[in-house]
């Protein structure tokens, strides 16, 4: 939707787009790391592009210092996003003069001079399109272009941000509009593991990756922005994520095919075991079976912005139904006195309950492949974990345990697919 | 020049500017306490545009990171002008939401969206003109409008800072531009004063002062932007200097004519005694007396960026000239330096000598009337105060004094003229 429409044609150019989050640049020293990194790749690679997040804690930062200044009302979104965005116009700045200082011609640019236009959707801007005019002509110039994530500008021209994380959207969107080679999102992990390396101690770095896997683990709670992984996706972007604190590894790449290099990996049907903590569960007893009962418990918790994960109904054998479904734990109470208050839907009983967690397995080499559940559930039974709740997609089985089993139930999963042998 | 066309008429609005500086905004107390202001002041001005700086320190220490990280260079001028703009954004942005948490209306706009266009003079931009039109609709939506001080944008898209202390040239050019009805600038003290205080016990706050005089002073060492006062003056606007800390002050009024409230002082023909510390000296003997000398010692001084104040040159019995010339203390070593090695005019001999203050008095009232330079000098001779150099213009009498006389010599002038009565 943001490319040029020349650009349906899938032509590579020489650019390269780089990305680094507020962990690579939380100080002075690392912000050197920084451009001592970038310069080293300008000598091979001098058509950079490079989209950064605000140092540290930044956002965070202002954000608490606005809510403090609002009162007892929400920071107002326009106001808000004006305030949050300057601090990816600091850390691009000051990457450009970093690199000046190393000898490199770079120039900063916000992400209204980069062209990135979104809607108006304060706090979670969808991005309309990229005018890659500025850049390409900086680019043209021989400057290695540092752009400020995370931002964009409304058709009346304010600034909005695009939502938590969302500077890998901002690179993404750059690699796409300019036919970038490659897009590499730099974090402060070695890349997309197996599995969660404080569960599981023998976790690999994942080589290759597709993007519908991906896609299935950021929502699984991979440190990578959801849509930025949909825009690469359309978009045909090569990503590869690689940790800015270990200059020797070659992280994952997450790609529609994968690069000679890592095409070994592509037998194995399992890609990963992803995990999630602090999951709470409501379970509603003795519903009235009729269209609509289901929609009528989650509107309001939609409306309250409360957000719904693993939804399982059945019918027992009263020929009432039941409805199970988990929420984060932090928004457990809040969900509960919504279902009792506002969803105007009979029942016989509502229980909450916290200490629940979701491990998943992911993998496209499940689909129209039978058995991969009856192995999971086999796995996790011989293991002594107790299914909570289950769920499915086409390269996805997620279950709900106890707490208490995340570990064994994550260890018994990556060891049951083979995910620990490189 | 960025009026409007229609505006050589001088046609009042019913707008009001403020502009409040960053010792007015250095915490969340204080951002607090100036939202509250801003709210009582909107409800008998509702067409209300406030001009902001950083908050407290913020442009020194982003300043002093950009030089940290430019490593031996100076951080490239276009960079950290879009480094240090970020303060006012900050700042705009949470005064806004301050006072939407208040229940008042407000936008905040970066000097951009208020239409500030402004050469490519980075780090001392010239406004080329003021595009009121965002400003205007956002008034006329009935929000209070909030904008960044300090910045403006160049025809090449990019953001440019109007130079130290230019949050007042902001709020003066956009009051100029809307043909307010005043433009109040809050402070740190409560009004421009007929002498430094911390040097004269009895000095006063002075309700009025014209334009002339208070450009006189602001460049000596007022705590005004020199740039501001002149653009007041040809845009005929008139500015009132408060204290933000005292709710009570009315403040100096900065106007063509007195206001029917502040006449009874315009007898007075002199208006202020201001003082200048850390005064350094260099004397050059024995110059060949030719035409260019004097322009061969400067140039060299001018290119470095030292700002020389005080110039005097005479003829000695020799018929060779002696030029003598102050400078900050601070720059005093490399003056000496630049006029030794670059001037490349012969003389006998040179001396610095530091230690050096600068009192002045300045007023309308000496225009044709003669006698202040007497009563000046005999003023400062009854005091015991060596005069080491003389230097006047139309309405201010300089003198270059020892530092240690300077308080001496400061509550001398300030008695002879009788500005300590009220």
């Amino acid at each position: 939707m943001w490319l040029p429409s020349s650009s349906n044609l899938i032509v590579t150019s020489r650019v390269v787009v780089q990305k680094y989050g507020g962990s690579s640049l939380a100080n002075e020293t690392l912000i050197r790391r920084v451009a001592t990194r970038i310069r080293d790749r300008h000598r091979t690679d001098p058509s950079l592009v490079v989209a950064v997040s605000a140092m540290g804690d930044t956002t965070d930062e202002l954000l608490a210092l606005a809510q403090r200044l609002a009162g007892d009302t929400r920071p107002h979104p326009r106001e808000a996003d004006a305030l949050v965005s300057t601090g990816e116009l600091v850390s691009a700045s000051l990457v450009a003069i970093t690199l000046r200082g190393l000898g490199i011609p770079a120039v900063s640019l916000s992400g209204r001079q980069a062209g990135i236009r979104t809607d108006t959707t304060y706090g979670s801007a969808r991005i309309a399109n990229v005018n890659t005019k500025r850049v390409t002509r900086e680019l043209n110039a021989g400057n290695v272009v540092v752009v400020a994530g995370f931002q964009g500008l409304t058709e009346t021209d304010d600034t909005t941000t695009l939502g938590r994380g969302a500077s890998d959207l901002t690179a993404v969107a750059l690699a796409a509009a300019l036919s970038a080679k490659v897009c590499e999102v730099y974090t402060d992990v070695d890349g997309i593991f197996t599995a969660d390396p404080n569960l599981v101690p023998n976790a690999r770095v994942l080589r290759y990756i597709g993007y519908n896997e991906m896609l299935e683990m950021a929502s699984l709670g991979a440190k990578m922005n959801p849509r930025s992984i949909e825009v690469a996706a359309v978009n045909n972007v090569n990503l590869r994520i690689l940790s800015s604190f270990n200059p020797d590894s070659t992280g994952s790449l997450i790609s529609a095919t994968p690069s000679e290099d890592e095409d070994m990996e592509i037998d194995r049907p399992i890609t990963a075991v992803t995990t999630e903590r602090h999951v709470g569960r409501i379970v509603l007893r003795g519903i009235d079976n009729r269209p609509g009962t289901a929609a009528a418990i989650m509107m309001p918790l939609a409306e309250a912005g409360v957000s719904v994960d693993v939804i399982v109904q059945n019918v027992s054998e009263s020929g009432l139904a039941s409805l199970a479904f988990t929420v984060s734990s932090g928004d457990l109470a809040n969900a509960m006195q919504l279902v009792r208050e506002r969803s105007g839907v009979q029942f016989r009983a509502v229980d909450a309950e916290d200490g629940f967690a979701k491990v998943s397995i992911v993998g496209t080499g499940m689909v129209n492949a039978p058995g991969f559940a009856a192995r999971t559930f086999k796995a996790l039974a011989d293991a002594d974990v107790n299914i909570e709740m289950i769920t499915t997609s086409e390269i996805r089985i997620t279950c709900i345990v106890r707490h208490e089993d995340l570990s064994t139930a994550a260890n018994a999963l990556h060891a049951a697919f083979g995910l620990g042998d490189s």
